[in-house]
């Protein structure tokens, strides 16, 4: 395997895009205050970040509106309240999953809309319907990536032959998404790598998205980085489902580009994560994520458990077992 | 670089050793119930852990008895009342820091001691210490290791030149010990490379000692033991100074061999140590250990943070350029 790159240079491809309100959104039903997403739109600016995911781009004939605070739903106005007419260097993004997501209604023309880059979110099972979405959203004007979500449950010759589908539409990354936390540094490389073979002839580019179930978030994402992806996912103080994400600030702190900068970031999570976390938003590694992981797994149970305060993490080793085997 | 090993087979080379009660014990002055090291020593005979680090051999004449746990001082008889003759496949390691330790008297021999393994350790500028030390403790008849300390500030060729000395002597393993959290996976490796590259040539083999101030010490654990490393420090919980360590469940859930097994470790989590947290020892990753990470320095002033029930990192952020710039 060849290393792109050294721990002292800058690698001008790299894009760090942020997902705390978007994943972070998925532990507290996107209920964030305004003065939330103004302070964290403002710190990414000041942090160099390349983009701010603000949510889900999510059917409201599907979900009630009144169920979740906006950024489920991310409507132009919203983002438009808060990023004005978005005069900086940092990209507004948003997510949109395949069959949950009224993309042709809800995602207006990019010459109305404050928003950059539509992300599709798919399994490796419904590529097609994914593809739709990716055209659609890329003849309107948006930049597009596409999210291969739960990579570790995918067989190596389905993930090559929908990333040379997704090769032929106007998709301009290929996303590795770690959703269960059960790839180890070594697997993370060498997806890159793969990832980046098909990417390179197609002139894509790759990401990734990592979760934290066995505090590999951070290091799966920079050795993914050091083989080839260059579109990274993080989230302030690793808000995001279950154990959470790689964390904004240990990934800021890693990057030489000087137009990177940790302070801003740290600031977010003394004047707000913290106190989300205070006031009983539930993110971050722990026994029962670390265990769903091990056993590449979906951390339903875990997150559930969590939920629910308990602490008996050896019944949940026993109860664990029963729902793989069942 | 060359791989040993896979993700799928068993390395009968490697050692995992606990360091909890050693590392663990910076966190609360060694202060453990009799209670809890019985049931952590139960718990690794169970787990099949090949070594319990007991905790330090530390100089009476230094350190005062009463202002310590026992397990400051290791007496044989006080792991005699935990282990009996100890007839379990778990062998007994206490540290002996260099200058620290009245090894002469205190290190009694192999033969009417509990203690298997003596582990020295030392900062690169000690090294003659830290020779006299592992001599006198192979002539008892003790199992040895050399624990180089901050090695992410020492020089690769002091390091090259201490490993060459230390081959020399009859320690059987070389330590890579990363005091500050400051290692990244890709330095990981390299110098786990480097190191086995000296230890094969003397018949030696290379441990990792790992701390979690990035949340790598995971990370950087099974990175060097994919890369040669076969001497693995763990402590449950993650528990021990500053950010902590490799947790031990995340490394026996990752390792093949079916005589690794996380679920005792899990119930002394349960049990143990997370009520320790909640009677306030401190440990465990936390944003002034990142930031003292990403500098390559000393957790110092990030535990007195911390100890000091202090949440205004930004204003650490800068304490902490004029500690380094000073």
């Amino acid at each position: 395997m060849a290393q792109k790159g050294d721990l002292l240079s800058v690698r001008q491809d790299i894009r760090v895009v942020d997902a705390t309100v978007r994943d972070g959104g998925l532990c507290n039903d996107f209920r964030f205050s305004d003065k939330f997403i103004k302070d964290l739109y403002a710190a990414n600016v000041k942090a160099g970040v390349d983009y701010m995911e603000f949510g889900y781009k999510a059917s409201k004939e599907i979900f009630k509106e009144e169920d979740f605070g906006k950024w489920k739903f991310c409507k132009d106005d919203d983002i438009r309240d808060i990023v004005g007419e978005n005069n900086t260097d940092l990209k507004i993004a948003v997510m949109a999953d395949v069959g949950r997501c009224d993309f042709r209604n809800d995602i207006i023309p990019k010459n109305e809309s404050p928003i950059d880059l539509v992300r599709i979110a798919t399994y490796i099972h419904t590529i097609p319907a994914a593809v739709e979405m990716i055209e659609d959203a890329a003849k309107k004007g948006y930049e597009t990536t596409i999210n291969i979500m739960a990579v570790t449950k995918a067989k190596t010759e389905d993930i090559k032959a929908a990333l040379e589908i997704f090769g032929k539409t106007p998709a301009k990354a290929f996303y590795i998404v770690d959703s269960y936390g059960a790839l180890y540094p070594e697997e993370s490389r060498r997806l890159a790598e793969m990832y980046c073979e098909i990417a390179d002839k197609y002139n894509k580019v790759v990401g990734i998205h990592a979760h934290n179930n066995q505090q590999l978030a951070f290091a799966n994402t920079i050795e993914a980085l050091a083989y080839g992806a260059s579109y990274l996912d993080a989230t302030v103080d690793g808000m995001g489902r279950g154990a959470g994400n790689c964390a904004l600030e240990l990934l800021l702190g890693f990057l030489k580009n000087p137009k990177y900068k940790v302070d801003p970031i740290v600031k977010i999570i003394e004047d707000h994560t913290k106190k989300l976390k205070a006031e009983g938003v539930k993110w971050g590694y722990d026994i029962p994520y670390m265990l769903t992981g091990q056993y590449n797994t979906h951390p339903r149970p875990a997150i559930s458990f969590v939920k629910n305060d308990r602490e008996d993490y050896s019944a949940f080793i026993n109860e664990l077992y029963d729902i793989i085997n069942s």
